[in-house]
């Protein structure tokens, strides 16, 4: 339905969910590895037939460079580099990448770096208004490993709670010095097993990813 | 001397280089290991008696935020942080960290990452005349190493050219993909030891410290 307002979609590899800017309402469809973004679009027009908006913000796992997907998303189908999601929406979208959404939604001031501890590692930088997306994921950390071999799912599976503990404190000072950052806000699922916040730094939460999606459109933030 | 223009100061860990940005002749006097704020302003304001200026960049080694050292540069002496830069030169101040005052000068659109091959690793990224700037030299690279001992003079040293070179290919890549950057400007003395360019590189120039030192006066820069 058209009129006023903004559909916020947040793509995961697991589920995409649905949220209206001005509702708080929340809907979700399952997501896969087999998803093309002919069958994400289908799927979410479908299920807000009912819900009148006339912009769509989509938060999309990979990197995304001018508000397109530099390349295929890890854990999703084919098809999504290139793809026209304006044409296929009928309406104006706002494409970033789900980090950076999630981080805008948390922004309060000051130079923040955003880590969403899930899956995998996502990670951007807000200063002024302004969204850096960053791709530190795949960066080396320890012997063979990335930070995300090591602070993602598969390094809290492999080394244990505890390990997983000491080592995502240490990446976050790292990244945090790196990314020369005041504060750092912990995202993604994994953040609340943590004992212990690290040293400056504050949980996120979810609805962050969907405030961050009607933020997207204000004039005063700018995705890099 | 008062009157119109901008004295570009550019603080190295061996000399620290001037030039008004109107002119065309350059000045040079002894840095080093002990030198201090206070001995900085006095060697500079001495030298250049002859020059009418009424703003000064000052190009600094190391981390700042909202332009301010963060700690006291590595390779200079003490008493940077928290100096009062304004009252001693009795002028508007803009400190800057050296690597974003060249990537500032190199940049001509896009998304650009620049890194510095010099004594160190200095790093900035600039984006729709946003800089970025980025500590990245101490992130972990392979072994006990960092990004910084690998590509720096220490690892050119100890690796030689051949096995240098090939270092700087990986890590110029492993960064531009990091912080999603369309191109590279590789500026610092040992650029031009480089057989071959990395992929989606160009070489910077000395000069562009200095264009930089000017242009960040200009509005449409902004330093995150």
């Amino acid at each position: 339905m058209k009129g006023k307002g903004i559909l916020v979609v947040d793509i995961g590899g697991n589920n995409i969910k649905l949220k209206h800017a001005d509702g708080e309402e929340r809907r979700k469809v399952k997501s896969g590895p087999e998803l093309t973004p002919d069958a994400m679009v289908v799927a979410v027009r479908t299920l807000v037939t009912d819900w009148a908006y006339d912009r769509v913000t989509l938060g999309c796992p990979g990197a995304v460079r001018g508000g397109r997907l530099v390349r295929e998303p890890v854990n999703l189908g084919t098809g999504w580099v290139g793809f026209d999601f304006q044409a296929a929406f009928d309406r104006p979208v706002e494409l970033v990448n789900d980090a950076v959404m999630q981080a805008i939604g948390s922004y309060d001031g000051g130079k923040m770096l955003f880590l969403g501890l899930g899956t995998g590692l996502g990670a951007a930088l807000v200063a002024e208004h302004v969204a850096v997306p960053l791709e530190v994921a795949h960066l080396p950390y320890k012997r063979k490993h990335s930070f995300e071999d090591c602070v993602g799912q598969r390094g809290l599976e492999r080394m244990g709670e505890k390990r997983w503990e000491k080592a995502v404190h240490d990446v976050v000072a790292r990244l945090q010095a790196a990314l020369v950052a005041d504060y750092v806000v912990l995202g993604g699922g994994n953040t609340k097993l943590l004992k212990k916040l690290p040293k400056d730094s504050r949980p996120g939460h979810n609805r962050n990813a969907f405030e961050g999606g009607a933020r997207i459109w204000e004039e005063q933030f700018r995705v890099l």
